[in-house]
C-alpha cells in the first residue's frame, strides 16, 4: 500500500499525504471526492463539455448542494475568464473540471485556472482519468486540490481500483465538515487511516480492499515510473500526431479544431459523411477484431472515438487502426451524396 | 454477465429478475441496499449483535434516515418475539439482520423473520457476506428482500465484487422513490440496465465494470455450483464440528453457547484465560503462517477468530489449525492465575 502510495504521488506531481486508492472504478473516486468536500445546501459549479461534467453534476445534486454548469459545446472547452466569471457570480466551495473528456476527445487547459480558485476561495477538482499519463499534468504546480485517475487507462491495469490525492487545503475542508459524508466506505476519515495517511499508526480494518487489483495497480505505477511521465507523455503525443496525420490521408476529419485541446489518448473523429458510423465501427469490430466507440452524452451521432493509451499508444497500432479504417471505408455503404 | 446472474440465483435460491454484482465489495453492496431502499426520513431498524447491524446503522443515518437498533449482547442473537416487537413500535421501512456475523461467530436464526416483515410493511435486508454457502439460506422461501454477499469469502473469489438482489417487492419500493439515491454509482435505475435486469434491452454505458473480478466472480460460481450447496452446506458444518470437538480436547471454549447458532465459517473461541491474546496470534503468524484473529469490534479482547470457509473448510485445515492453537498453548507466556 505504501508503493502504491508513492507511485501515485510520483504520477500526479504531488507530495500530498493524502493520496490513495479508492476501492473502485472512476465513478468511485468521482463519489469519493464530491461526497467528502461538499456538504449539504453547499455551491458547486461544475465545468461540462461533455459526459463527465454532467455526472459531477448530477452526482453532486443527489447530495443536495446547489449546483451550477458552465457549459462548453462538445469539442470545445472553456476559457479561464470563462470560469473567472462563474466563480466570481456563483462562489462554489469545489470547481470540477475533466482534464481528458473522453466523449468528445478534448484535452482541457489546466494553466491559471488553479490560481483562480484559490483566489475564489474554491478547491480545484479534476478528473484525468483519461488523461493522467498521457498528457502533462502536475497536481501540485497546477494548484489542484483534488485530483483522481482509474486503473485501467494509461495505467493499464485491470478496472477495479481509482487513485486519487487530496491537497492540505482539501483537507481542510474535509476534515472539519459539519456533517458526516453520505457514504461510510467512502468516508476519508476512514479511508486515511485504512491507508497510514493520518497520524494515527492504527490502520483500523475499514472494508476489504480487493486486493489482487492493489497487486495490479502497485505493478502498473512501477511500470510507468519505469518509463517515466516525460517520456509516457512524449510518446502518446508523438503516436497521437502520427495517428492525426493518417486520419487526415483518409479524408478522415479530427472534431477537436485546435492542436493543444487534443487529447492524445482518445482521438475523436467527425462521423464520415454519407456513411452510418454504426455500419463503420460493426465491420471494424467483425472485420479486424478491434473497438471503435461511436459518441458518448453529447457527442453520440458526431463522433468516431478512437482509444490508443498505455501500451497501445504506439506507431504500430495507429497503423493497425488507420488500416482498419481505411478497409471500412471502401467497404462499408456510402450513400450517395 | 448472464451467467453471474444465473450463478447468483442458484447461490441466493431465488428467481429474482433484479439480481446482480455490484462493483465493489461487501460494503459497497451494504451501501448499494441502503442507498437505494431508504429515503431520508424513513424509518430504519437495525438488529445489532456484532459490528454489521452498528455499520448498517451508521450508513442509514448518514443519508438521513430514523435510524432505531434492536441490540443483544455479543454472542447473542434476537428472537422473533423481540423482532416483532421492535417493529411494531419502530414501523420501520427496512429492517437490516447480518446473517452470520463475523465478529461474534453467530449464524442468525432466519425462520420466521421474513413473515413478520411482511405483516409489518417492511422490507428484510438480509448480510450474508460470512455465511453464503457455508449455511442454508433460501432468499424467496425465506422471504428475504434484499440480500447481499461477498466474493471473498465462501466463493474464493478475489475480493471486489459483491452479488446481490432485490425481490419484486423491493424493486416496488426501490422504483418509486421520491428522491434520487445519493450514489449515481449505486443507483438501481442505472445497475438493473447495466446488467440487462430491465425491460430496456439497451445496457447502456453506466461505469467500467471490475471486468478481470467478474471472470473471477463467474468461475467462482460456476465452482460452488458444481459442488452444490447442500453439498458445501454440509461439508462447512461437519468440518466446523470437527473443530468445536479439537477445540474441546485443547480445553478451548466456544463464545457462541448455543450449537444452532454457531456460524461454521467463523468460530470464536473464548479468549484463553491467563494468555495475552495478541501474544497467542503472533506467535501463530510466526510460527506456523497462519492468520488467526482477536474480536472485531463489541468482541475485542473477548475472542479469538478463525476463519475456515470455501477451500480452506475440510478436515485437514482444521487439523492445522488445531495443530497451531494446541502449540501456541504450550509456548506462549501464561500468567500466574
Amino acid at each position: 500500500m505504501n508503493d502504491i502510495k508513492s507511485g501515485i504521488q510520483y504520477v500526479f506531481q504531488t507530495r500530498n499525504r493524502m493520496t490513495l486508492a479508492v476501492s473502485g472504478t472512476g465513478h468511485t473516486a468521482m463519489e469519493c471526492a464530491i461526497f467528502n468536500s461538499v456538504e449539504p445546501g453547499e455551491s458547486v459549479l461544475a465545468a461540462v463539455n461533455g459526459i463527465w461534467g454532467e455526472r459531477a453534476a448530477d452526482m453532486a445534486e443527489r447530495i443536495g448542494a446547489r449546483v451550477n454548469t458552465l457549459v462548453a459545446p462538445p469539442g470545445g472547452y472553456l476559457t479561464t475568464s470563462e470560469i473567472e466569471k462563474a466563480l466570481s457570480k456563483h462562489r462554489p466551495v469545489v470547481f470540477f473540471l475533466a482534464h481528458g473528456e473522453s466523449s468528445t476527445g478534448v484535452l482541457h487547459p489546466l494553466d491559471g485556472i488553479g490560481e483562480l480558485c484559490y483566489k475564489y476561495n474554491c478547491l480545484f477538482l479534476v478528473d484525468s482519468v483519461a488523461s493522467l499519463g498521457g498528457a502533462p499534468l502536475y497536481m501540485d504546480q497546477q494548484g489542484i486540490d483534488i485530483l483522481y485517475t482509474g486503473s485501467q487507462k494509461v495505467l493499464n491495469a485491470p478496472p477495479g481500483t481509482a487513485p486519487i490525492s487530496f491537497s492540505e487545503r482539501a483537507c481542510q475542508k474535509v476534515f472539519n465538515r459539519r456533517s458526516k459524508p453520505v457514504s461510510f466506505f467512502l468516508d476519508l476519515n476512514w479511508l486515511a487511516n485504512y491507508w497510514g495517511c493520518d497520524e494515527k499508526p492504527s490502520r483500523m480494518y475499514h472494508h476489504t480492499g480487493p486486493v489482487t487489483a492493489f497487486y495490479s495497480l502497485r505493478e502498473s505505477l512501477a511500470v510507468l515510473s519505469e518509463e517515466g511521465l516525460e517520456n509516457s507523455w512524449k510518446r502518446h503525443q508523438s503516436a497521437a500526431e502520427h495517428f492525426y496525420a493518417g486520419l487526415e490521408k483518409l479524408g478522415l476529419k479530427l472534431f477537436v479544431k485546435e492542436k493543444h485541446a487534443r487529447l492524445p489518448t482518445v482521438t475523436t473523429i467527425v462521423a464520415p459523411h454519407g456513411y452510418d458510423w454504426k455500419e463503420v465501427t460493426s465491420y471494424i469490430m467483425k472485420t479486424h477484431n478491434l473497438e471503435i466507440s461511436g459518441g458518448l452524452g453529447p457527442s453520440v451521432g458526431l463522433v468516431l472515438r478512437v482509444g490508443l493509451m498505455g501500451c497501445n499508444s504506439s506507431k504500430e497500432k495507429v497503423d493497425m487502426v488507420l488500416a482498419a479504417l481505411k478497409d471500412a471505408l471502401e467497404h462499408c455503404h456510402r450513400s450517395k451524396v
